[in-house]
């Protein structure tokens, strides 16, 4: 699988350069490429508690996202999936920590666990008061000793990064990072392994299955569970979590581990919010990817006790765009849906002269179907005639129930009808049409200003311009016409017309698929429609 | 592909509803489902101009995701690439409009432009104020009469959003919205199709080629060029922006279509940064994921004048977590690497006792460098005893330049020259248990208190405990014995390495991974290690 990427050892630079370049000034890194990839505040005073976390690369945002006021200080990247250097380490430690000393978090991997430690006696023996906090939040195993760290490790940063900001000593710091650690748990669930730069894919999950329990570094599963959907998916890693949770409410942070559409990760949330548990989940951070496996097509949950001072933290402002803010729960909240149509009916009245009108027009559509039919089926699907007299038929039905004597009660009367017994593109325009007209119509112009101001409606909602093929080639001319009389717009909707014959190009609708050959020397059944009514009004 | 999803008709409605609960109150939906999907602001108050945007699904967090406080107040959510029908979009519009209006954002696509279209008009026979703005940013096809509208919509949704939040009345917040319409230019590219749910992913797109000029809903781009990583995938695209861009300093969005890794986004951002229009870039929004195509590995930029207008309003707060906030763009701000060794040289001292106990336990070491490498080999890779015996050779032949009578200088220097001359995570956990003795030993405790305190640092930092057949097991027992002379500790020593060959679970290290049978009988490398330097110290 490609991936934007350029060669495989320059990544992790560019990704850090890209992140700095983009970060409006908030982040600078060490000059120390390619050994050294440490990413900064750049407004750091070093007059609080430094937080620096780091570790292998490919978890982004995780960890130099998190870079910025009321998360972490420094953080040191190594390359995708490898721990930092000792040197690099420390050199994240010295540049960041002032008298108030400097807490390490560090996720639960030997590499990390070493290079980090080693880092920090290395800034003891400098002289700075460090302190360490390992993070092994995943419970997929769940006897082992040294359980690995995974997106839990937000919480840590975000909590703890909360005191540092408010002025809280190391102790306090470190005390607040062990509190959250202590009482946190997470669990991975994927569909396919990532993509490691400059690998072949592994493809170990056959189809239907899922696996449980997995890290973050493509690493296999603790088993492969069927996947039944989302529903299922959430029920078995909740099914892990729930006997481990602390008591009480919990907050969850619900993290896409990097190929998940945004999609499924609401979808999940439903699930998560329905689960087992919901009654629990006071809280929710995400759904976001805050600590991926490259592009791995999965989620994982973690959580923690949702207490007044967790809360606290977690609502504290950051000014780093990764961390997605923390909500609360609830239920789905629903507004009942406003009442569509105008509660009072219109009142029906007569006019004989419009009566004619309307009952010619409707005649000739119904007429016109074979012709209108034939021509649709050069270059669309052949049932524009069939289609129109369908509505033509309707309007007849209904003509003794019309506010005939009302235009603009009639045109809107009219708009609705089609918009309701006409299918398809043409009667939604149909319909545009003859409700903007009749907008019109209500604010006093008259019927001919009033039909020019529904065609202006109906090409700035529908985008067909005149030359372009459609019914306007006929209507536009035709209204234009109308001062001098139905007669004089009739001739002209016959003119518009026929010279759609001409048109080749296609605009919009159906046709503007088809090629210049098979439109040439045939009108467009639209403008003939139009043709073929005004003809009839003109009689 | 599988996905996190359950039936394929559910999927908008799981979607909505977990946005929902998951929004910690500030949305709320209409009470329609299945047909009407509709997310509004729950603590609307119809005091303003309404910002109602919406189309097909599948975009997320697009549009749903952006109704809040300073962007959209209601989001008609369509079927997956399917547009909402007329009803659902004047239920909107109805569920959120007071006397100020609304204005409607429609992304270009016939289905969308119709329904919100009717949806407008109807709106407005029922008295309501309603403008309509179409947003066509997409490049793809230069000469093409209808563009389609893609990801500069969000620039739309900000812009406009935070004049009618201002108070802006509906002809200010319409003309801010074609305004930006007019400046801003968007193209995409994909190395892959999207997976729409229920459907087979379509393999259109061959190894080694990426397609440009694409659309966010799996339709075809309007070329596959040959890929050659993410410098060249920038440079195509911004070879067919730059031509297009409006005069002076542009913000730039980069949008994530779904399924590209942050990883890789940050390298693009960096290529974006550093590409043939960086100098008119002066701000981004993004890298992040605001107009997806499901889980399309793609990505798109969208170009806009940077104007004070523009940049004021893209900066105007927002109560919506998707939306990624701004930056100014800039060149990588360097700081230097700091010192990382002190400035001053150690004090050479002589104390014959104590360079006699250090040159015994170097020649114990290199002397059972065979018997450790043979018991190495029963667990891991048989380098135990060559690994000490170069570092012992070191620490002989430096031997004389050691503060040999200043006890914390001389465990600090242990400590650095073990954590350069030793390889593995053995080094780094002596040159941490000397480190931190010295540590101690500088602070006044004595000697074989300071080495309990690197032993203790040492079980913290690697995470082994006593019983988990490692070198504590030997070292444990010969500090807590040191009281009672360095005959004792040697004693407990030995006692502590044989125990090691009933240790049939090893907790750390390679023999973790080592079963039972082969671990019994054989005692411990490291653990054999200690009890040989103790023997000879004791001599």
């Amino acid at each position: 699988m490609a991936q934007f990427v350029n060669q495989r050892d320059t990544i992790v630079l560019e990704a850090v350069d890209g992140l700095v370049r983009s970060s409006g000034g908030r982040l600078a890194r060490l000059d120390g490429y390619p050994h050294i990839k440490v990413v900064v505040r750049a407004d750091w005073q070093r007059d609080r508690v430094a937080m620096v976390s780091g570790g292998g690369s490919g978890h982004e945002p995780s960890h130099a996202g998190f870079v910025g006021r009321g998360m972490l200080t420094a953080a040191v990247c190594g390359d995708i999936f490898a721990s930092p250097s000792v040197d690099a380490v420390l050199s994240g430690i010295l540049a960041v920590t002032g008298d108030a000393g400097c807490l390490l978090i560090v996720k639960n991997y030997t590499g990390d666990r070493l290079n980090f430690g080693l880092a920090a006696e290395r800034a003891r023996a400098l002289g700075k008061r460090v302190s360490m906090v390992i993070v092994g939040d995943d419970i997929a195993l769940p006897d082992l000793p040294q359980p690995r760290g995974v997106a839990g490790t937000l919480f840590v940063h975000k909590i703890a990064g909360a005191v540092a900001e408010q002025g809280g000593d190391l102790a306090e710091v470190t005390q607040a990072a062990e509190r959250v650690i202590a009482g946190m748990r997470s669990i991975g669930m994927s569909l396919d392994t990532c993509t490691v730069p400059g690998s072949e894919r592994e493809q170990r999950i056959p189809e239907g299955m899922a696996e449980l329990g997995l890290g973050i570094h493509g690493e296999p599963g603790v088993e492969q569970v069927a996947f039944t959907g989302a529903h299922g998916a959430i029920a078995s890693v909740i099914d892990k979590l729930a006997p481990t949770l602390a008591a009480g409410p919990q907050v969850v942070l619900l993290n896409n581990l990097g190929g998940t559409s945004a999609l499924e990760m609401s979808v999940l949330a439903n699930e998560l919010a329905t689960s087992a548990i919901a009654g629990r989940i006071s809280h929710i951070v995400g759904p976001a990817a805050v600590m991926t496996a490259l592009d791995m097509r999965g989620f994982s949950v973690s959580a923690m006790p949702a207490t007044a001072e967790n809360l606290a933290a977690l609502h504290f402002p950051v000014a780093t765009p990764a961390w997605p803010g923390i909500s609360s729960v609830g239920p789905v909240a629903v507004q009942s849906v406003p009442q569509l149509v105008p509660p009072v009916a219109v009142a029906v009245s007569d006019n004989p002269a419009v009566r004619r009108l309307v009952v010619a027009a409707c005649e000739a559509l119904i007429a016109a179907a074979p012709d209108l039919n034939a021509l649709d089926a050069k270059s669309g699907d052949g049932d524009t005639g069939s289609t129109l007299a369908l509505a033509a038929r309707a309007l007849l039905g209904a003509v003794d129930t019309l506010p005939l004597d009302d235009t603009p009660a009639l045109l809107a009367a009219i708009g609705r009808m089609l918009g309701t017994t006409m299918g398809g593109s043409s009667g939604i325009l149909l319909a545009i049409y003859f409700s903007a007209a009749a907008d019109a119509a209500a604010s006093g112009e008259n019927v001919a200003d009033a039909l020019r101001a529904g065609l202006a409606r109906m090409q700035q909602v529908g985008g067909a311009q005149p030359g372009g093929r459609t019914m306007i080639d006929a209507l536009a001319p035709a209204l234009a016409a109308l001062e001098d009389g139905i007669a004089a717009a009739a001739r002209a909707a016959f003119v518009g017309a026929q010279r759609t014959a001409t048109m080749t190009r296609a605009s919009s609708g159906r046709a503007a698929y088809v090629g210049a050959a098979q439109l040439a020397g045939h009108v467009d059944p639209g403008a003939e429609a139009v043709a073929r009514v005004f003809a009839a009004l003109a009689k």
